[in-house]
C-alpha cells in the first residue's frame, strides 16, 4: 500500500501542478528536492508572482526511519519505526476574488521491531478560504467535495465536512478559517472499509481537487478589484497566519519534529496585514464574510 | 506592593507614550479601555501609521479572580485567586533601519481561600529586534539595560542577558528573534532581595527603557533606505511573527485564557512577507545581520 499511494501522489502531484500552470500562464512551478537526514525526502514546488498565483506550493514528501520523540508521546506509543507520504498543497491568488485553498492527503505506517505493520491509516481533506464571498463557489467546491465522498459511502461527506469546520476553527478569534470542506484521519481497515477501499476513496478525492478548484479560480481571476480589497485579502490572511502557527497540528509537528521549515511554511501568504481592532463596514461584503465564518453553514 | 506596582505602571504608561509621541511627531496613541469579564481589565494604547512607529502599542493590564484552568495547570497549584498586572509594549518602526523593540513588566500574585498571599513575584525583560545591524545601537541598548541591572546586583545583568538570549529563539529557524536585551522571571523573596528590592530593580529597569531606545531612533529615524531593504525588514517581520505565534508563552497564554485578542495581539507587525527559502547575498548587511542571530554575541 505504501508504494502504491506513494506512486499515486507523486502522479498527482504532476497532474495538479501542469494544470495549475497552465492556469497561471505566466510563471512555472519552481523544484526544490529534498532530503531528510533521518530518513526519506521530499519533492516541493512552489510557485511565485504568477499572474493568478502570487505564493503556492505542492510538495510531496516520504519520510521513514525512528518515530521522533515527539510522535511517539502524540501516538502514545513506544519506540517503534514509520513511514509517511502525503501530498500538501497550498494557494494563495493574488486577487481577492480568488479564494485560498489547502489540500492534504497522506498515508502513515508504524512498525514493530520484526518490522511487520503495526497500524496503518490514510488522512487528509481540503478546504477553501475566501476573501469575497460567492455562495455559488462555495457551493461548487461541496458539491465536488460531497460526490467523491458519497461515491464511497453514504455517511462520508456529512462526517468529514463536520470535522473540517471544527479542524480549522480559529479558536481565538471564534470564526472558521474558511467556508470548510472535507476532514478526515486514522482512516483504518473496518467492517466496511478496507486498506484498499481506503485507497480509492483518497485517491478519488485528491482527483477530484482540480474539479473543485479551478473552474473557480477561472471564473474569478481576472475580476477586478480595488485597494481596499486587496487590503482585506492582506488581513485576512493575517488570519490564516493565525490559524497555521497556533492551531495546525501538522504545522507545529512539523516545526517540532525537525521537517523542512520551508517547505512546511511555505504555506504561508505572501504579503501579510495586522491593522489593530479592524473590523469591516456594517453590511459591507466583508461583514457578510465574517458572519458566515462565524457560523459555518451547511452549502449542499 | 500590587496597588504599589499597578500605580507605577500606570505613570509609567503615561510617560512613556508622551515620549513616544514627541518622537513620532505626527500622530497620537489611541485608548482602548476594556474590562475582564471575570475581573479587571486594562488600558491599550496603540499607534499607527505614524511617521516614525508603523504600529506599536503600550498597554496595561490588571487582571484577577479564579486562576484560569490553563494558568493551574501551568503553575502546578490547585483552585486558587490570583492578581496579575503588568505593562507590555512593542514599537515596529516604518523605516528599516529602526529596530522593533519589545518590553514586559509585570507583577504576579496567587491567594489562598482565607485571602492570604501565598506566592508573589516580578518578572519582565526588554529586547531589541534590528532589520539592519548597527553595532553601537545594540552596544548602547544593552549598556543601558546592564547599568540598571548593576545598581541592583552585580550578577543580574549577565543573568538576565542570557536568559534573554535563549528565550527570544526562533527554535525551529535556529536563530535568535533580536539581539536580546533582559529577561527575568519568578524573582521572589530571598536572603538578598525582599519584595521592595525587587520593585525597586524592576522599576529602575522601567525607567530606563526611554534611554534605552530613544536616542536610536532618534539617530535612525530619517536614514534613507531602499524597496529592498524594505522587503527585507517585512520578511524578517515573518521571523517576529512566527516567534509569537509558535514559542510565545505570554500570547499563547493570552490566546488559551481568553485574553483580550487585539490587545494580544497588537505586537504582530502591520506589513509582513514570507518569501519562499529567501537567504541575502553573501557578504551583505543582511547576511551580516544572520550570523549575530545565529550566534548571540556578548555586547558590553
Amino acid at each position: 500500500m505504501k508504494n502504491k499511494f506513494f506512486q499515486y501522489i507523486q502522479q498527482l502531484q504532476d497532474t495538479i501542478t501542469s494544470k495549475l500552470e497552465e492556469v497561471d500562464g505566466s510563471v512555472k512551478f519552481k523544484e526544490d528536492v529534498w532530503e531528510r537526514p533521518e530518513g526519506g525526502g521530499g519533492r516541493t514546488r512552489v510557485i511565485e508572482n504568477g499572474a493568478v498565483f502570487e505564493k503556492g506550493g505542492v510538495n510531496i514528501s516520504e519520510v521513514h526511519g525512528p518515530l521522533p520523540l515527539a510522535m511517539q508521546q502524540y501516538f502514545k506509543v513506544g519506540e517503534v519505526d514509520f513511514f509517511a507520504c502525503g501530498l500538501s498543497l497550498v494557494l494563495h491568488p493574488k486577487n481577492p476574488m480568488v479564494p485560498t485553498v489547502h489540500a492534504n492527503w497522506r498515508y502513515f505506517e508504524m512498525y514493530d521491531k520484526s518490522g511487520s505493520v503495526i497500524d496503518s491509516w490514510f488522512g487528509g481533506g481540503q478546504d477553501l478560504t475566501p476573501y469575497y464571498l460567492f455562495d455559488e463557489d462555495a457551493i461548487h467546491f461541496h458539491e465536488i467535495c460531497k460526490k467523491a465522498c458519497d461515491a464511497h459511502h453514504p455517511d462520508f461527506y456529512a462526517e468529514y465536512k463536520q470535522k473540517c469546520d471544527e479542524y480549522f476553527w480559529n479558536s481565538h478569534r471564534d470564526e472558521a478559517r474558511g467556508i470548510g470542506g472535507l476532514f478526515f484521519d486514522y482512516c483504518k481497515t473496518s467492517e466496511e472499509m478496507s486498506m484498499e477501499d481506503w485507497f480509492n476513496f483518497v485517491s478519488e478525492v485528491g482527483n477530484s481537487f482540480l474539479a473543485s478548484y479551478v473552474p473557480i479560480t477561472e471564473k474569478r481571476k481576472e475580476l477586478p478589484y480595488s485597494k481596499e480589497q486587496r487590503d482585506w485579502q492582506e488581513i485576512r490572511r493575517g488570519r490564516y497566519v493565525e490559524f497555521n502557527l497556533v492551531h495546525d497540528k501538522g504545522t507545529l509537528f512539523g516545526l517540532k519534529t525537525n521537517g523542512r521549515i520551508e517547505s512546511i511554511l511555505m504555506s504561508l501568504p505572501p504579503h501579510v496585514q495586522w491593522v489593530y481592532d479592524h473590523y469591516p463596514e456594517a453590511g459591507s461584503e466583508e461583514e457578510r464574510l465574517l458572519e458566515v465564518l462565524a457560523h459555518p453553514k451547511d452549502w449542499v
